[in-house]
């Protein structure tokens, strides 16, 4: 076996080896690979940072040796060498991980500048000012970066150097200020460190390197990777380059730039330089950038050549390039390049464009897009100008995007009552229940205090594409005063506020919104995924609405109708809890009565909405005790309403209580003690669709669903229920109506017997929250209090309830297909639930082969778009 | 592919057949084919009754044809023709199911009278007092048993004419009388069934097959079979037979006998026997039987002939044989074969002796005795005369077996002081919770009014080896007043009542008990079973009084120390709320340092106590809040303890409320949040082996179990911690000690990646109970509102937290062991856990390749020989 190798020269890479060598690596490779200016230089390898980690942070002598080694190799090539006192090899070391990953180590520039080298690179460049700003530089970034050392602590004596000499420009400095900052730099090194500043640019570049590999672990780092799903065991590569200098003078320069705009996707130059500068003066905006097309008219020959590397790169890599340069003495460099971040806007206008020019074709296209980034354009934003102006009062989570501002209100009922006047509304609570239902529909934004992202209002604002900000911390409610405090601010229902649910911030006031924007290429982008995508988008969604807007979206059918959510509305709420605490069959079909003209109601116009698309309705599915008042003037009055006593009331709602709600009586076990509720539910949805056919038309076949099956005779029972009452509605009738009547999958018996259940359901549909929960043993409602300290620990690297975890809930996923269609080889196979809009958690839907995804409205085009890539990733 | 076959003649069957022709047919046929004097007749096969149900209770007409096919054989066997007004043939209808099961239907005598044939009977046998008797007789029967009509109209018809006539016996009865008894039952018959008695034969027979059949299905019959684990889908063998006639006269008879005692075991023959009469009358006990040794004297060659079929029955099937006779003037008939019910004393006398006489061997022996009837020997029970003479108030659930007598108590406190004076005492309490557990060790057993066989209370107390009567419905409870109503009966804390946890049973006042005989056959027997077990049988203990008990009755080691039990003793409490609460972890480490010592000498008795046994220890399990006072006493008694506020400490108690705690922060999680509670339990256990072997020399190997672990990760994090901690202590010791380091397998996802948990665990332990409950995702603690539904529905039909539902839990079961040995071969592998202790668990739990079971201390008999008998079936 060959000794693994850990140090690679950029002309010993590929760019195709981004895993090994990061994303920064193997394009540097491959511009090297390429024949463009690169300054040359090695890229210590991910296995190596990965090697780090596992021998308990120690830097590995082999490795050491190894890069060494390379470092002899670049001396060789630019014959220069590490440390010589007349022309020194001096290097930039930069992270590099597999994705791009902001919030990792800062570049360090000048490395290999000492007390001696300082003085070879003054001579030799005969620029003495230019060796010590670099010297300056680099102890600044060393200290900072590598140390740890307090960032301002170099700011102040910069500061307090320049007031002294009455200058206001770094430039205006001179070589002994240099060297005066130069020693109190060293001093303030040595105070922290008493072995003082290294001067073995050996060690300089070794700790460099470890400094790097430390900070694939900082906080920050860890934050973004947890939000972008990037396992941690992925490491950093470090990529270690020759200097050039775009500060050697006026002939000199450096520069950022997009072959084309990143925000709108034009296609042209985009980007900024700074002449005289390194990249850092850039970043920190000291002095003003100029827009590269100013270049043109300064430097024309290096504008065309930049501009031709730009053309060139974007057409070997076949997307849109974000590049890096440094202009040194008139010949131009490039330091990196790299596929652009764009917006949404550009990223489809970029993906068309491309295709247009003939550089890819529509499946690398279809394929190019992050389908997340979609959300931004399917809901109202705030207008840009206004936001820029705004006041940001707090932050909270960005639950369920879009903006929205409005008068604050705290209580549901308000919030009805001022929708209904036309007034626009933001419903302020400290957490949402099934109760506020309709005031969250009548408001235009939710604000809580309590709750994470899959908290109660965070499911159903998204659920309704309304927006919503949740859990934010420093909101304090006093319901009873009407008035609250957001970050020591006091409002009332008098003051407006608006929110970002795209962001999640809170500001005061109301903020202009626009419309989404959905331009052509929007459009284009869909047609090609439909095209190339297998699996059907379906919706999750409960009135004629939302099923109309989803349609509009792309939906194929509806995946996912919660009766329930139908009963909180007010005039169902009454008969609801009539059905629910009445003592008898007989009361509680008195009750039923009631509800069954409303809830077919609601099935008209769902199927009408649909046209001849399919609908899977699910039956009744919380437990009873989430549609009863709890306190004691909801009991108390709805005693009243129902002529009994309130004690009476008061048990049969204490009866209801449960120690573990999530696996207790909802689900099938409600139609398997009350099996008139399955009953009812039937001829509501039978009667709706023979009541559209013979009124509109429509081919509609209901596809009735039950819930939380866990054992198939359970499933049995309720079916031969669904089937007496069906079909004893259809002979009557004078038409026919096709139905099917199938199963949620979310309970793990459920998966394992799913060849036992498929022998009588037609269709399966995961609910994957439930089964992830079943699967992982924990509550959504809980497990927030402790799995932050999962995600610090690194045990966790991703929220469950987000993403499908392919070894848990997928493996019975997997389980259940296999089954399944062993037991009935024609069964309709989907999901519904959260995880149905979340693109990687598609992909996984597509590997196991499922017939259809099913999400919310706003989500069909992500699902859309996410069902296409997983097909063409095939 | 020939026709299926649904009805046999005796002689076509054989006694293998059980599952086909049901207990009793096999056995008839059994008997035939040895020759044995047994009425001629046919069985209705089970497979008619399952097609019977199958097709919506409706008599096949197939099947139909084929019972009189063998009605017609049956004729010219006997030479009697069916409805024969000369010589009519006359049968017995029995049901007849794989297993006995009592509260199935009666048997029919006499089927084929009517008011022609039993002119026919009476001239042809010469006694027409005889054959109107038997068709008084049929008719009674056939309406109160086929028919259903009311049982008591016919007896109320029989004392009128016997008032009138002024007689008392039914023998004193002439023909008119019976004549007139016969039109009277008639008539009452035609007035629910206009068409009249059946006159018909053919009729009669297939009326009273479907009889049998839909008896299957009573509510008697579904009880029986849901105590016993019967499936439903069984069904019945109905017998029909010839009638023989025990009732002719002085020369004729009909008898029961064992072919030894079945309370003793002794190998002489015991039954009963009634001259001139037939099966019901002895049954109905209108006349004293005689003891079957009376007949030797009475009628030494039938006792001879008799005594020598029970000796070659037993001989044939190798066991104690339950036998019917009837003796038809002079002639010995054998009606019935069984292996015979017994007591569990005599199946281990029955068992031994049948190996000494060399009729069976040692793995034959093994086999006989039903585990869970050992239950019966291993508790104190009831003196059998103060049994008969006591007054029963009252019936519960018999939850945890034994028997104890002792004064009211309503609190745990007023227990636990009774106690520490040496009262015997009840604790009686609504339901059981953790804070009780001080006053239930100090009871001699527990009444509750709610909860059921898995409730706190019967839970705990089976742990406990404690009587326990549970879920008394009649039990009302006034915890203010002290006073309960039990049955309508007014207690104090003065009064006394007797608790019967192996059956339920409430008695009045103290009843004198026994403590439980071990005989020289228990012993024996045991011997042989852990000859043949494969399995190791280990003890579910958290104290060393528990760990010695379990140690005295075979336990091989300890499978689970639940820690958290030890910290509800009143000299923990404190500490372990004050580590609940703390708001640092400097506080938390404070309090857990107080409970250090405590927990370490815990774990010194139990070592100790175990010798050189192995010992699995599970860290702390139960969510925080079960330890935490909820009640604003007990909140405000605590915050004075700590010296804090009531508001705080409230707040923080609050703040531990979750919607599930079953799924909540609870498990390895707690250790995760609070990874200093890990530490100090590491400390203990380490310590405590070292200090044993130290002072006793026992090679202890602690094995510290980690709970509720859904992913390697997250026991990685916690094994890291106490290897530190271990290996620290043990260097700095002068003993060597081992250790292992596994966890328990109760969540979906520890079984779904059990390859990636078992590369760090050295051991998994099946936590069943929690498996079970996210299986089937419901709560233990809910299920019982809807699992009630779900038994009458026969949607279940036993309860799954009993037995190892082995297609849910059971399926996750075996895909862990085979991912675990794949990724680990030589890991250790167990159950702890209530299905620990079950025979078909045990059984299931050999299957699969188990290492061993552990339960609780008084089923560790139990579960050896469950564990053989699984060794042997292989």
């Amino acid at each position: 076996m060959s000794k693994q190798k850990f140090v690679y020269m950029f002309e010993e890479g590929t760019e195709g080896q981004k895993e090994l060598l990061g994303g920064k690596g193997a394009n540097l490779a491959g511009m090297t690979a390429l024949g463009l200016p690169v300054p040359p230089g090695f890229i210590v390898a991910t296995t190596a940072c990965v090697k780090y980690y596992d021998e308990g942070k120690k830097f590995d002598a082999g490795i050491e040796k190894e890069v060494f080694e390379c470092v002899a190799k670049l001396e060789k090539k630019m014959g220069k060498k590490f440390g010589d006192a007349a022309d020194p090899l001096l290097v930039a070391v930069r992270s590099g991980s597999r994705a791009s990953m902001p919030g990792m180590m800062d570049t360090i520039l000048n490395l290999g500048l000492n007390d001696i080298t300082v003085e070879g690179l003054a001579k030799k460049t005969n620029n003495p000012r230019f060796a010590y700003d670099c010297y300056r530089r680099f102890i600044q970034m060393f200290s900072s970066v590598v140390m740890d050392q307090d960032k301002h602590a170099c700011e102040r004596v910069l500061d307090e150097v320049k007031a002294k000499r009455g200058v206001k420009e770094d430039t205006e400095l001179t070589v002994e200020d240099l060297k005066e900052i130069i020693d109190r730099f060293k001093a303030d090194y040595k105070k922290d460190h008493p072995e003082g500043f290294p001067q073995d640019p050996k060690e300089q570049l070794i700790k460099s390197i470890e400094a790097v590999f430390r900070s694939w672990d900082n906080p920050r780092a860890n934050t973004y990777r947890f939000m972008h799903n990037i396992p941690y065991n992925w490491g950093t590569a470090v990529n270690v380059q020759s200097m050039v200098f775009g500060n050697k003078g006026e002939t000199s320069g450096t520069g950022v730039a997009f072959s084309r705009n990143p925000s709108t996707g034009e296609n042209k130059l985009y980007g900024e330089y700074l002449m005289n500068s390194q990249g850092e003066d850039v970043v920190a905006g000291i002095r003003t950038p100029h827009n590269i097309s100013e270049l043109e008219k300064e430097n024309k020959k290096i504008y065309d050549e930049f501009a031709a590397i730009a053309k060139r790169l974007e057409k070997h890599y076949k997307d849109m390039q974000d590049m890096e340069f440094t202009i040194e003495e008139g010949k131009l460099y490039m330091l990196q390049t790299r596929n652009g971040k764009r917006t949404a806007t550009a990223a489809l206008r970029v993906a068309v464009e491309l295709v247009k020019e003939g550089l890819i074709d529509e499946k690398r296209a279809v394929c190019m897009i992050d389908p997340k980034q979609l959300d931004a354009l399917l809901h109202p934003q705030f207008d840009k100008k206004a936001l820029k102006e705004a006041k940001e009062v707090s932050k909270g989570l960005a639950a369920s995007p879009g903006a929205a501002f409005g008068r604050i209100c705290f209580t549901p009922e308000g919030a009805h009552e001022a929708a209904k006047k036309g007034e626009k509304v933001i419903l302020v609570r400290v957490e949402t229940t099934p109760e506020d239902i309709e005031g969250m529909v009548a408001a235009q934004g939710i604000l809580t205090a309590r709750g994470g992202m899959t908290s109660h209002a965070a499911v159903v604002a998204r659920g309704m594409g309304r927006c919503c900000v949740a859990g934010c911390g420093q909101l304090i409610i006093d319901e009873k005063a009407k008035t609250c405090i957001i970050n020591g601010k006091k409002y009332s229902e008098k003051d407006s506020i608006s929110l970002d649910g795209s962001t999640g911030c809170i500001y005061d006031g109301c903020l202009k919104t626009e419309a989404a924007q959905l331009t052509g290429d929007f459009g284009t982008i869909m047609a090609w995924a439909d095209k190339y995508r297998a699996l059907k988008v379906r919706t999750n969604a409960d009135t004629p609405k939302d099923t109309q807007r989803a349609v509009e979206l792309g939906a194929e059918g509806i995946g996912l109708t919660r009766t329930e959510h139908m009963f909180f509305e007010s005039d169902r709420i009454g008969p609801m809890r009539q059905m629910i605490v009445a003592k008898t069959e007989e009361a509680r079909r008195a009750a039923l009565e009631k509800l069954l003209p409303m809830q077919r109601k609601d099935f008209i116009g769902i199927f009408t909405a649909l046209e001849h698309r399919p609908a899977t309705i699910r039956f009744l599915d919380p437990p009873l005790h989430e549609f009863v008042p709890h306190d004691d003037a909801g009991v108390k009055s709805l005693a009243k309403d129902m002529g009994i006593s309130y004690e009476e009331l008061k048990t049969t709602i204490e009866g209801l209580h449960e120690f573990n709600p999530m696996m207790g009586h909802r689900g099938c076990r409600l139609a398997v003690s009350y099996p008139e509720i399955a009953e009812v539910q039937t001829r509501a949805i039978i009667e709706a669709a023979i009541e559209v056919k013979k009124s509109k038309g429509f081919d509609v076949i209901p596809e009735i669903m039950i819930p939380l099956i866990g054992e198939v005779k359970e499933f049995k029972y309720i079916k031969d229920i669904v089937v007496r009452i069906a079909d004893e509605i259809i002979a009557k009738s004078d038409v026919k109506i096709k139905y099917l009547v199938g199963t949620m999958i979310e309970i793990p018996r459920a998966c394992l017997t799913a060849d036992e259940v498929a022998k009588e359901a037609e269709f399966f549909s995961f609910g994957t929250n439930d089964l992830t929960q079943m699967t992982f043993g924990f509550s959504r409602d809980d497990a927030g209090t402790f799995l932050d300290e999962y995600y610090q620990k690194k045990i966790f690297e991703s929220d469950p309830f987000a993403r499908i975890g392919q070894i848990g809930g997928g493996k019975l996923m997997e389980i259940t297909v296999e089954l399944g269609r062993k037991a009935r080889p024609d069964i309709k196979l989907g999901i519904c639930g959260e995880h149905g809009g979340d693109p990687s958690s598609v992909e996984f839907c597509h590997k196991i082969g499922l017939n259809y995804v099913s999400c919310s409205p706003f989500r069909v085009p992500i699902a859309r778009l996410a069902a296409a890539q997983a097909a063409l990733k095939d």
